[in-house]
């Protein structure tokens, strides 16, 4: 098989750049080691910045989205048993935090490549890269996981295979340095069959630890509590859970916790990660292959679309005009971003949760930092720009 | 001995805070453990907020400052060898960054209050607070060090003599909290006979470690450099103190350092500290009895300035109207405001010092933040309005 560009990985990043490519007139073929189901059915949290969201609609793939996503013009920072708003959209000069879960943008690409004959190919196996410092790199892997060996011939290969994927570790360990933070806390993240308790996202800082409200349609609210990474969530039951939501997230006057059903619970783990660089000769990093967030700054899906963004348009460059200055820069450009994206994370995230080895000193700088973030406009308009995204350069 | 308001420390905080109660028409004495010439001569740095500046000005004491304080609209930030201007002025509406130094503020200062017939006392020894908690509190002291035991009776004491002075620890130790940060790294500081290599504040994060360049006058500039707290200055001969500057400093066009006789160098540690409250029954601290801040945010005569500013319109509405709501309010009005000079003056270390322990993660994050921080206008603004000195409340 020959294709001009072989995308390994049918995330928001090999979907996105492959949607990008189609319409500048360059082939692709992706290649994914799930099934399409299990893409389309892992329930996973999405806050677009507006580029995302402007991206998707400029190409064609905004139309559910507009439909079915909720437009928040703020979020809120609760803490000391108060709420602060942070008027994003007034802030920002009219830029929106839009609420669209990464299935549902992960549903609309899938759809829209295969709509446009786009070759999508599920359920492969034993991927491997090949002659990465040539002009003629090539992906070889297993059809249908098990079934025979079949080659991608390929100009260029986007490794938008996620932080655990092949990609990364092909280039070699001697050219590539990784940045990393493990953070002393997870997420205990449930779904619960509720109305929505607050018409904007609440992220609370509390003595017990931190609590996030989100929404996920007028039916379903997604909620989150700072925990111990190592937990199990078997130690906690529905009762527990809402006793330590009801906790963290109550205010002074009479808001109220909607309580409903919890239809799903799990915790994840927190992580910080680069790789540096993201290219290496033909192979291109993109998204969770070059890099983690902590999802306290929602920045993960749209660090992946920026990506390929960047990406698409070096690739169009060189198909045009046989130009590879941008091609080359690709890793710088992108670092650039990336690391501004991981310190707003990294500084959400610091700001937001209990850090059981702080000194008294250090937790009263946390709480000053609320105060300051909240009181000042320039503060506000900080956390504000970063938080609707930084703009592309 | 009988007075309304008796100040213990005649630095910035003490010397204002007596200039702006007899204005205010309210009778106060200073006692001070060293002498006239030692305060006036000990050469210590200072960058006047805006504030501070206005102040000065507004009570009549602002003349020599605006003869000889060096105005400037920016600094600069420097890191990979190159410099980012802050333009202080364009960013907070029109607010400067004066440079006079401290002991030039006490001379001016001291000179009003002995024009005015203010009493100052200094060379005093032994100096005790009794009765905090009745309505008629004492000061006991020695006259000239080993004198006779003197007494002043007042209605309130301003505790006003510095870190190490006598009464913060007047507070019973079971009411007051104490936050203290100590930081791995101390400044060398010198005193060159040289002109000014830069028109502005040069603040400096190197790999080898942060440096300041700051000028004194046209023929006296003061810089610093980041050392371990716990060297000896006898390690460092004036041509090692020149090669760390001239490394740390250093740019990649063709700008220069200009050298100079070294006139003096010392060796400072450096802590963040924090008392809480900043009051016991009618015992008022201000300045460093209550808290320190590390210099590199410039605000520890500001904070004094401020702190005083606070208790004197507390006690003017006292003596005018017998309301003691200010007076109460005096310790979490003075706090607020603290914690954020705090928080910036933390950030601003954390930001520019090599921190020795940092993961080679910790140490990207804070080029990304300079890198934001120099390239975001709401950043910008957000350290502009703290280093100029956010708005009183």
């Amino acid at each position: 098989m020959r294709t001009q560009v072989g995308i390994i990985g049918a995330g928001p990043a090999g979907l996105m750049l492959s949607h990008l490519l189609h319409l500048q007139g360059i082939e692709s073929v992706i290649i994914e080691s799930r099934s399409r189901e299990e893409i389309e059915g892992t329930i996973r949290a999405g806050v677009l910045e507006q580029g995302t969201v402007d991206l998707m609609n400029a190409t064609g793939i905004g139309e559910r989205m507009m439909r079915e996503g909720h437009f928040h013009r703020g979020i809120e920072l609760r803490f000391n048993r108060k709420g602060h708003r942070i008027n994003m959209h007034e802030l920002t000069g009219g830029k929106n935090v839009t609420v669209y879960a990464q299935h549902e943008v992960i549903k609309d690409l899938i759809a829209a490549r295969l709509q446009a004959r786009g070759e999508i190919l599920f359920n492969v196996g034993d991927v491997s890269l090949h002659d990465l410092d040539s002009s003629a790199p090539k992906i070889r892997f297993r059809k249908d996981k098990n079934g025979e060996l079949q080659e991608i011939h390929c100009d260029f290969i986007a490794g938008c295979d996620g932080f655990h994927g092949p990609c990364r570790p092909a280039i070699p360990k001697t050219v590539r340095t990784e940045y990393q933070k493990i953070y002393p806390f997870g997420w205990l993240g449930i779904l619960t069959e509720a109305p929505p308790s607050a018409p904007e996202l609440v992220y609370a800082n509390h003595e017990r630890g931190f609590a996030l409200l989100s929404t996920r349609s007028p039916e379903i609210q997604r909620l989150y509590i700072q925990v111990d990474p190592a937990d199990d969530i078997a130690n906690w039951s529905d009762d527990r859970i809402w006793t330590e939501l009801h906790a963290r997230l109550a205010t002074e006057d009479d808001w109220k916790l909607i309580e409903g059903p919890i239809i799903q619970k799990g915790i994840i783990a927190m992580r910080s990660f680069v790789c540096d660089p993201m290219q290496y000769g033909r192979l291109f990093l993109a998204g969770d292959a070059a890099h983690i967030v902590p999802p306290t700054g929602a920045k993960g899906l749209n660090l992946a679309v920026a990506d390929v963004q960047i990406l698409a348009r070096a690739l169009d460059s060189f198909y045009t005009s046989g130009k590879t200055e941008l091609l080359e820069r690709y890793s710088a450009t992108c670092l650039r971003r990336v690391w501004k994206a991981e310190r707003f994370s990294w500084y959400m995230t610091s700001m937001l949760h209990r850090h059981h080895d702080h000194t008294p000193f250090e937790h009263r700088i946390q709480l000053a930092e609320l105060d300051y973030v909240t009181s000042s406009q320039a503060a506000s308009t900080s956390l504000a720009e970063n938080y609707v995204g930084l703009p592309m350069e």
